[in-house]
């Protein structure tokens, strides 16, 4: 276990119903706020109009920032700082998925910041304050909710960076889990494969001596595979929809469940480089990629993909050799991926060889990435070429 | 799951070496501090003279409350609020285990209320405010580092009390395994014991549908137990001692493993009583009730009970009834508490009959207790007399 830093001062407030709390948990921050939100799915299910109203009643004034994307853009978190601005905002409530809250972040951070908040995203800036922010959730997946990280396209340029600072932690979220119940299914499958995918992330680590560790990665894992198909087979499961959304948090809430163990990322650069090109969902980009990520640097340790197949998959070991067990592992993750109607290839999104070059690029610009194994440019384009 | 809110301020810094961090840590709160310590063990490991030596180096004006008993008592919490009060004390510094700790923290509520104290501990009064505090923890056992609980004696009443209030949560604390290398061996076992009864509070549950808080909560008496022998074999062994102090901070930080959960607590007010009257130490008093309250009240969910033998002792179901299960997981625990040196009986402290009683009248005088099973007087009686 190496040395570590851990603090998270989000609140959580989970339950049926918690978000009519919204008013009383927005109060003290000020009485002007912003509330951010996408595609109007807000405004169908209802939510939309009891938050207003219940803001209201509380005696704030909202402001509105619509339409974040789903991969939000620099341009919605720069109409987002300039309406902070004009409008003297003391607080900013996202209501939405991790994109909504992840556009929200850079707003709050853009705010305090002279220069263009793009900074953050190139490692030409540091965040050094920031509007206070809550969130109330509606997609179990990215846990944004809970951590201080957010990702941003610049459409233009091409180019998904991710930025964190303990300045942009939410000071709340609310998790209703009955507020999924409406999620469409390739949302709710992409859910799946992010909750997942973070998980991997951090369990895939060369760190020795990390029993703890490794066994709540897991646990969250086996949690979200056993609560996968009863959401499916019934969007109003309260109980599979309450599991899995406290699992997307627990998956990503500052790092916890992996506190003390270098983490590897890789995958969410290559799939970032995908999205910046494609636009593509997040999770449906993950869901290609991580199984062959696996396939290509499992032997850096082989151990760890074994008592990954063994504990999260129970695969017998018996009459198997570790290697072949490491990759029943793997295979039993393409193999869950593609049950729940996960895309398994890039050709899924008419992805052909016409950028391989340019998003292998892309994804070291900054030199090798991931650390289970550093990956080159050329180990990017493999890993992509392994997924078309 | 239940609904329900959780929040954990505490930063924790973990590693070797980390209190040589305490200077900066301590220095934004203020430059008057109290030094909260024990029975001078602090003074014969040599982190006495090196954190005085930091905290001086960063400005700050040290007093010291020494000697707060193992099981800390009202006296010596009212002779730190009086020392707060006269030296105009900004921020307080715990260097030891839980009962340091929750003495630091029921001085630092205290000073800000005009009552006694005690009132806190008794439901006459709730914590409005504190002196913000800080640990450097030298126990793996009681997880007081990162939550807002404490225990504190009353000795001339024998009552043994807790309270609890988000303004306690210590700022941060510094978890340095290194520091544990000398604590003695039974209380090592004392703190293994407590680390697991604080799993088991919250594990053994009545609450449908919490599959990811049982798995977190497996994790951790797991990994304490894996990690049991290696650090009774080598108190120097670093990886153990490590996994150990995390695992001890994990199971009881504010409830993050048991969120939505209801908890039981039973077993700990029953031992609350016991110590009350002969001072024994809380693991030890642990050890012996734990195994004889489940066995007492494993029927009112044996699934729960089946659960933990299987997942967490890894015993087979193949051939046994549940009930079978149920009990040997229990016998499990018995004979793994035995094995590491903890003591089975009250007996092992000299405690007979006289005072079973008085301890089961004052362990339900506001009424049943536990929820996994609401005990009675007659019932806690009958584990008392178990245990004997």
């Amino acid at each position: 276990m190496n040395a570590f830093q851990f603090v998270n001062p989000t609140r959580i407030v989970f339950g049926e119903g918690a978000a009519a709390q919204i008013g009383e948990l927005v109060r003290p921050f000020g009485s002007r706020v912003l509330l951010v939100y996408g595609s109007g799915s807000i405004k169908r299910s209802g939510l939309y109009d009891r938050t207003l109203e219940t803001l209201v009643q509380a005696g704030v004034t909202v402001h509105e920032l619509a339409g974040v994307e789903p991969n939000p853009r620099l341009t919605t978190v720069n109409r987002g700082i300039a309406l902070c601005r004009e409008h003297e905002i003391e607080f900013i409530l996202a209501v939405g998925g991790g994109s909504v809250i992840d556009a929200a972040k850079a707003i709050a951070a853009g705010v305090k910041y002279d220069g263009d908040v793009w900074d953050f995203f190139v490692g030409k800036a540091s965040v050094q304050g920031a509007l206070p922010l809550g969130t109330i959730l509606t997609l179990a997946a990215t846990g944004s909710e809970m951590n201080g990280s957010g990702v941003i396209t610049h459409w233009e340029e091409k180019l998904k960076r991710g930025f964190g600072s303990i300045h942009v932690y939410p000071r709340f979220s609310i998790l209703d889990p009955t507020l999924t119940y409406t999620v469409p299914r390739d949302h709710t499958v992409n859910g799946i494969v992010d909750i997942m995918s973070h998980v991997f992330e951090q369990y895939f680590s060369l760190t020795e001596n990390t029993p703890l560790q490794e066994r709540l990665c897991e646990s969250v894992l086996q949690t979200v595979i056993e609560n996968a198909d009863p959401v499916l087979a019934n969007p109003e499961d309260p109980a599979a929809r309450g599991n899995l959304m406290w699992c997307g948090t627990v998956a990503l809430n500052g790092g916890f469940i992996s506190v003390g163990m270098q983490n590897d990322w890789a995958t969410h650069m290559i799939e970032h480089e995908v999205s910046a090109v494609y636009d593509i969902p997040h999770g449906a980009g993950l869901a290609v990629l991580f199984p062959n990520w696996m396939s290509y640097v499992y032997s850096s340790r082989v151990s760890r993909f074994v008592q990954y197949a063994e504990r999260v998959w129970g695969i017998d070991r018996a009459g198997r050799t570790d290697e072949e067990v490491a990759v029943a592992g793997i295979e039993a993750t393409r193999d869950f991926f593609t049950r729940i109607g996960a895309p398994s290839r890039l050709a899924d999104f008419g992805i052909g060889e016409e950028h391989l070059d340019r998003m292998a690029d892309e994804a070291v610009r900054y030199g090798a990435i991931g650390s289970f194994k550093k990956l080159e440019q050329a180990d990017v384009r493999r890993i992509l070429e392994l997924s078309l």
